[in-house]
């Protein structure tokens, strides 16, 4: 987090609207894929320059173009100038490291957000930051690298399943967003069964170990808090918006959605909850086993501590001890052994220390 | 939880309208039943297709169909068209994680909240999902699992008692609803008891069992939390409702509803208020207890350390060690053994620590 | 706590408006009396039914009707009847669970809140609920049994002191309203001396009785808090009220009951943080002991065990020990204790162990 | 604090109106100052008699009273009776335990509010309540004792330095407001370098004192909370007060002394921020304590145990035991001896132990 | 920071308006320079006297007069009275220990914030206050000392890059707050490298140190909260402001600067409650390390006392023992020897304590 943040600091001073990307480059070569579609037409290809992709700005039909790889500024830009886009906006695209927000802008919404999604092994999470701009009759992606996530849209446009052939771009817009949001149900879920493995742990045995898996999962859960707590914010404004860029029959479909985020915040909430009684689990633990510990030796101690003592009392050479000429002396002495060691069994017995 | 909670995350990508049904499927078979009531007729059978309950649609008396079982989408479906549910409600009926909502759709309102009980033994929380749909007269209920709660109603409506008869759908659902919230206070009061039984329990001694429970208590709140928060928004803005659902007669009874809503809100605060103090009795008790012991310890080695070094002096095999050879030299180094352990004693005594 | 508020469970799926008195009876029987006066007349008297006080309800002047104990549901249902309360309102007065509450009806003002005191050994908090209903030249004040606390009003009433006689039924409720807050500096200020007492005893010493103490403070706070937190929305929205049944007059007096209010939350909140570093203080002090006892440990153990392993070995068997035939090798021995003695024990001085 | 206001509990059931001074008794004697000027005039002089003072309600020029002492009600009751004040008022002003408040009258503004300062020693706080009544033409300053907090006020009306003398009674308001105001600073800072000396202290040792300290401090920024935080309200409405009393040259100024309240309240929470942490490290201070107790403990444990183990051995008096008969018997067990010692030493180091 | 604190009470009881500096003078001299420029026309100087700047306080041309150093008085005085500055606001400027402020003056904007770097070494926060006035045609800006922060600025008018040059004043003081603004990534992420490599330290060790250093990160996140907290509600009044002052076109930029701000607080709060998280790390490692010191020691005792205690009853002298006498009876000891410590070791195996 660190070193990629630390690209931000590199822009402190320079002008705004200067294009530099913030960030790991994630993607070989930068991408732009476009799908044209009405109700009966149907056009996807591959661009090999931005400027292919030009010709669809004012075309009625609706256009998607998908860009993936954001380390070639200069792709960008050209872009962002065909197509109107401020450079504030095109700023904050590439910029990695900025928290989700939606902008509305004269001839254009701009949305951004984060996509997560777990490593294959499941314990890492990977956020890659998407944007969406959404003018008249075109729909532009922005994805730090490729990935196939949003392959099932486009084979329901291909096969013109659903109305989302009939409808505007931002009912695409919507479905994009759904589909974001979608996958933070699956990562939630990964979470939540390991928060709740762990508790079993912890009920069981207090390891080093676990500590530092709750310290994952902490600071996993703070990483989807920073994605999901921005977006609340942006999705109820664009249900509420004057609708200048969102029709209203799709404003439904957004409450659906802004549902689900805050779905997806309180299990948040209540993983974090759970965590932090994990954690209070895990430290009682510690302190019992310690208990236990101290149980044991006090035990073994102060049983044999005092017997040593009487054995030592015999082994003194002094010339006159009467005892030591007893002719039963020493099986005296056990006897006392065996008194004192009962009595202090019974009274740990007493005290539930056994 | 996480389990089912997984298969939320099977919907992900799936575009929205798809109807799927989310969660353990908790009855055999989908039971209908029907009741058709004005001041004046009763009319009470079960369907065996869902298209038996397609006439009452239109009649003027109100008609309460009651849908048990989730499973099958094709009846709930089939329902949902005749009724003209829109797609997003059936899928949120049919989504049993979801959190409680309300919300208003041209001819009718939506209403989904969790019923909950306790399991026979009193400590498992059962969450069942419930929804409600009110339109012009009729109200559509769903139920994950055939259940007597709202049997009382229906005796009500056979024997025609109160004024239930001689009013609308909104009513009803109110007294659905009222009846859901009354179970609430069953399972908060059972917990509050657990509770006050737990601290009883802390007071008198710290087993690692006692922690057990606590987490088990937390986890209840945090379910029941879940299911009320969200309802009092829910209730709020049923009140506030410009009565295009609910009529003005209607509106301080739901108020009521909302009291009791805020009623069981608090006890909950007031519960985990209480459970984390029981937590912070449980955790001195632990280090009272680990006082105890080291104290013991101390003591017994406290006193009885010097004596066998002493005694371990006269162990020694020196030549010339003039003391071995007095009279009476044992029994003054037994002098010596009392004289130490009474100082030790009394030293003890005035630190408190006997 | 808990047995009392089961009851409430029992009301789970009865209609609105049945009559049920939840809560404990402490009256043994309902005692109504009632006040009638105006500047220049005053009569008092104690009605043996209900129907004694039916007569006053649409006299000009002022009658305030006081009922002692709730338990006989016909007795309040007659008296509702005829002073028109709605059913819900006389659900609220019988249910002694229910949390403080302002409610405006047409014709009547609905207040209902927590009369506060401590039993005579002062370490009992007794919660009674108290209900008035303000309408046009009546009060009706309900208690759950016989008290003084109102005295001191009918007092004045009679003596017809200061201005009370001269003002509406509102001023009356002001008054009733503001002995009942008045008792509420009583109550917390015991509590904030037996909290400062607790403080005093905590820096002296970790006794775990202190910790029930503090249990048992919380809890008291945790009471009087769910009393005072809701009134202080009650007397906000009585200030606020448009009017109907306080006259422009009252509302500066009732600012002056909001106020004083406020400063019990206040009170309240202050105790809750000096009690949480109550419990901070008494955890450290039982840290600060068991350092101390190990302390102790250490220190003894320290010194004598290397001691007593020199003892062990001229206690030693070996044929050939040439220190045990030196003349002075018994002497150099304790030389060697002493030593290592007194060097122990510099140490610890420089540890500031001792 | 408990004892005192325990005088406000004196006052439950009391009708509202009635004097009574709730407090200490802090000055002998009440003495009522009175200065009177306006641009070109000044008079000041010590009043006898509450009546000399009234004379100077209806002047033109601007009239200054400073009352010196609140146990006198009929004083003060004389002077609320000439100036019109509301019985309300006067209550407040006698009452020492109120919290700081604003309220506007017909014919007046009042303000209460606690001055802050510290004792000598600079260990306690003392808090004085002051209440200044803004009337047509003339100010009343109430204060408890006796004080030179003022005197440069008094000092530049004489002088006529600045452009006090040319402005209303509201702009005198605004100067001993900010003269209070002024003194939290002096407090906060000297808590402040309490805080932070006490902070180097705890890095160093971990004394019960310091808890006590920690302690101290806690309550004394909960007193200035107490203080402080509702005069951000007042103040606050002093600045959007609709000006009936405040003229709008005063404005602001007010918002200067509301920008210093807030800056007095942030620094109260880094504090308490600052206190809670150290909390922490004298805790962790504690922990660290007894782990080194215990090492060393166990470090001279682990070493001399084993061999007081095997020196045991050779002092048993078996008949047959070869090894005692070897000639180096002995210098081999020495060697045993160092052997063991040297492994244990060079383990702790493995484990930092030593 | 108690110290320079200090000097603020050192103002209590002086009236308002009188110029004083709070704060250490950390510059030698002040030094004034202007640069006045438009479209075409640049001029750059640094004045000897304030006087020098007066002259283009009317010009057309935008104005940026600098002051480095605010210790004298005199010279902010002449500069203020000419520029019709208010006497608070200087006041203000002059006071380095101020919360960020903006106001809005008659024929001015005055804004006040703090300029955040760390030391050479990475370990010091530094705190600048800079103060920016935006008048018609002017802008003034105040630093404690020089500094080379804005020099990309002063040189991007120079070469006339971007549209700096087209803009007007209030634009000047965006890309002066935006330049500050930008300054606290810098810092935040170094506190970010500094609280991850912490966490990595702790994980693998607890020293200490590692106390020290967490508080000392505590306290630099404390004084940069301070400074940006305020800061958000600073811009975001200068956004919605009715535009006196600023201009339809910068709005959109100030946003992008309060976006940055919120991004900033939202990463102060993640380090928070990192540095929590790690304080809990930080005391279980030290809960872990007692508990193996006490395995280690209990381990010892529990093999060993028993053992010595068995040899010590073979030391005994006793007449009569037969053992002794039996020819294996040592090497039959030898065998309980070895037998009780298996039992031992297999014991604490199974315990895993081993």
């Amino acid at each position: 987090m660190n070193k990629s943040a630390g690209t931000i600091s590199k822009k402190a001073g320079l002008p705004p609207g200067v294009l530099m990307h913030v960030g790991k480059r994630k993607a070989d070569e930068v991408q732009i894929s476009v799908i044209d579609y009405n109700v009966t037409e149907f056009i996807e290809f591959e661009c090999k320059t931005p400027e292919e992709s030009f010709q669809f700005r004012d075309k009625e039909s609706i256009t998607w173009i998908n860009v993936n790889g954001l380390h070639d500024t200069a792709i960008i830009g050209a872009l962002g100038q065909h197509f109107g886009l401020h450079p504030l906006l095109l700023e904050d695209v590439l910029n990695t490291r900025h928290r989700p927000k939606m902008e509305e802008f004269d001839d254009c919404l701009f949305l951004m957000l984060k996509m997560l999604s777990l490593s294959e092994d499941g314990n890492t999470l990977i956020s890659e930051q998407v944007s969406f701009v959404l003018g008249k009759n075109w729909v532009i992606s922005f994805q730090e690298q490729p990935g196939d996530v949003f392959d099932t849209i486009r084979q329901r446009l291909r096969e013109s399943k659903g109305n989302i052939r009939r409808r505007g771009g931002d009912y695409l817009v919507y479905r994009l967003l759904d589909t974001v949001v979608d996958n933070y149900f699956v990562v939630t879920e990964k979470i939540s069964d390991n928060t709740e493995q762990l508790e079993e742990t912890v009920l069981k045995s207090s390891e080093i170990e676990t500590l530092h898996e709750i310290q994952g999962l902490k600071k996993q859960l703070m990483s989807i808090r920073k994605a999901v707590t921005p977006l609340r914010e942006v999705v109820s404004a664009l249900q509420k918006d004057d609708a200048q860029f969102i029709q209203a029959g799709t404003t439904r479909y957004l409450h659906d959605v802004y549902e689900h985020i805050i779905q997806v915040s309180e299990s948040i909430e209540t993983q974090r909850d759970l965590l932090a009684s994990i954690m209070d689990l895990y430290l009682s633990g510690i302190s019992n086993r310690m208990n236990q510990v101290m149980q044991v030796l006090t035990i073994i101690a102060t049983i044999f501590i005092p017997l040593t003592f009487v054995a030592g009392i015999y082994g003194m050479n002094f010339d006159n001890i009467p005892e030591l000429h007893w002719k039963y002396g020493y099986f005296a002495v056990w006897g006392a052994f065996l008194a004192v060691g009962v009595v202090m069994v019974l009274y740990f017995r007493r005290k539930k220390w056994l």
